[in-house]
C-alpha cells in the first residue's frame, strides 16, 4: 500500500480569483502544500538549506471536477505512487463535501546543484529513501 | 493550421521560490496570460462581465524540462489544438535561450453562470466560435 | 480591550522567493488571513455571496523585522484597532521564535456593490458591527 | 530630481480575487516589478546572482483609491525619493484612466549575506550608487 497523508485546509480569499472560484494554478500550490507535510510527517524536509541536493518538478497536473469556494473546508489527499532511483511520483485528490473536487498527480526529480552548474539528476539518498518508504507497507519501488 | 499566439515575457521576482527558480505553479499562470493575449487579439475577452458565460479549467497540464530565472526573458507559444462544441483545449511551449523550458496542456469549458446555481456545461456562443476560429485555416474542430 | 485573534501558521514553500525568505508581498495574505478567521471566531464571513456588502482595502502597510523562512513556525496577531461608522482599522504583528518579524496595519471600508455601478461608501450594517464589536469589552468605537 | 520610471501593465486574471477587483496583495508586486524595471534602466539587477548582497524590504505602504479589473491597462510610477548610506526610499503611483488607482512607498535595505549567518546591513556598493544616482540631476541623497 502506497503512503499517503490527508492534510486538511479552509481556501483564503487571495487564492480565489474573478470568476469567484479558487484559481486553478492554486491547486498546485495545494498539492505541494500536502507533499511537503507529507515529507515533515516522515521527519524530512524537502528544502534543507545547506544541503546541494533539491526536488525540482518534472510534470505535474490536474484535472477538475468541481469549484472551491472563498472559506470552503476541502481535503487534499496525497500519495506516493512510485520511487524510482531519481524520481518519486504522487497523486493527489481534493475532496469537498464529500465529493472529488480535483484529482492530480506529479513526478519530481532528485537533483545535485553546485553554484554555477546546472543541477543534475542524482539517484535520491539512502537516509531519504528509507524515511519515505518506512511504514508504507508494500510502496510501488522499482 | 491551429491559430497560435506567441506572447514574450520576462521572470517577475515574486514568481521565483526558495529553490531560486521560477516556482512550478507560475507556469499555469503564464498559460493563462498567453491564452488571454490570444482571446484580445481575437477580438474577445474571456472574462465578459454581465455576460453568464464563463470559462473554468478542466485540466490543465505541464512537464518541466528547463529552470527560469529572475529576469530571463522567454517566450510563451499558445496554440488552440482542438475546438470542441463546449470545449476548447490548447497546448503550450516556453521557450528560454533557443530551448524548450517547458511543454503544457490546458481543456476549458463553456459554462453558463447563474446566481445560486452550479455552473452548467453549454455550447460555445456561435460569436465567440466564429472570432476564434477566423484566420486559424484549418483548425481541428470536431 | 480591543477585539484580537491569534493564528498560528507555517511558511508554504510557494511563498518563498528566490532571495530565500517569505516574499514581503506575503505578509500582507497572512494579515488578511489572520483577519478572516477573526470574522469565522465572530460568527461573520467577509464575503457573504448574495449580499451587496463589500470590505474594499483602503490602506495597507508593514515593517519587516525579521525573514520568514520555508517551513518557519509564526504567529499571526491580529487587532480591531478602530471601529467607525464606515470603516474598520487593524493592527497586525508576526511573531516568530519569540521575536517581532513584522508589524503591520490595514483599514477597510464597508461598501455597497451594485453591478455595473461603481463601489458606494456605506455604514457598517448594525449586526455586523455589533459581532465585531461583542466580547471585545472596550473597543476605541467613535 | 528624483530619478524616476513608468511602467505599462495590464492585469492578469490571477491578479484578481472573488470580489472582482486587483487583490491588494497584487499592488506590492506591481511596485516591486517596476522597481526591478527602474534597476535595469539603470544597467543594475536587483538580485545578482553569485553576488553576496542583497535588498531585503524595510517597510512598504498603499493607499488604494479605486479598484483595477481584470485587463484594465494601468501605469505605474516608480520614483527614488531617497538614497541614504544604507537604504533606499521609493514612492510608487498607479494610474488608470487617468486617474489615481493607489499611491505607495516601499524602503528597501542593502545587506550582505553570509551562508548560515544572519542578513546584515551594510553600506551601497558605490558601483551601483553610482548608476541608481546617474542620469538623476539632483536626487535627495544625505
Amino acid at each position: 500500500m502506497p503512503r499517503e497523508f490527508r492534510l486538511k485546509r479552509r481556501v483564503n480569499f487571495y487564492e480565489t480569483d474573478a470568476a469567484g472560484i479558487v484559481h486553478f494554478s492554486t491547486f498546485f500550490r495545494y498539492m505541494e502544500e500536502a507533499e511537503h507535510a507529507l515529507w515533515r510527517e516522515s521527519g524530512l524536509t524537502i528544502a534543507n538549506r545547506g544541503v546541494d541536493i533539491g526536488w525540482p518538478r518534472v510534470s505535474a497536473a490536474f484535472d477538475y471536477f468541481r469549484p472551491l469556494r472563498f472559506e470552503d473546508e476541502f481535503e487534499i489527499l496525497i500519495r506516493i505512487e512510485e520511487v524510482l532511483e531519481k524520481r518519486i511520483r504522487y497523486s493527489c485528490t481534493l475532496f469537498h463535501d464529500g465529493e472529488k473536487a480535483a484529482a492530480g498527480s506529479m513526478t519530481i526529480a532528485c537533483v545535485r546543484k553546485r553554484p554555477n552548474e546546472p543541477m543534475k539528476s542524482t539517484p535520491i539518498p539512502p537516509e531519504i529513501l528509507s524515511r519515505l518508504l518506512a511504514e508504507s507497507g508494500d510502496p510501488q519501488r522499482s
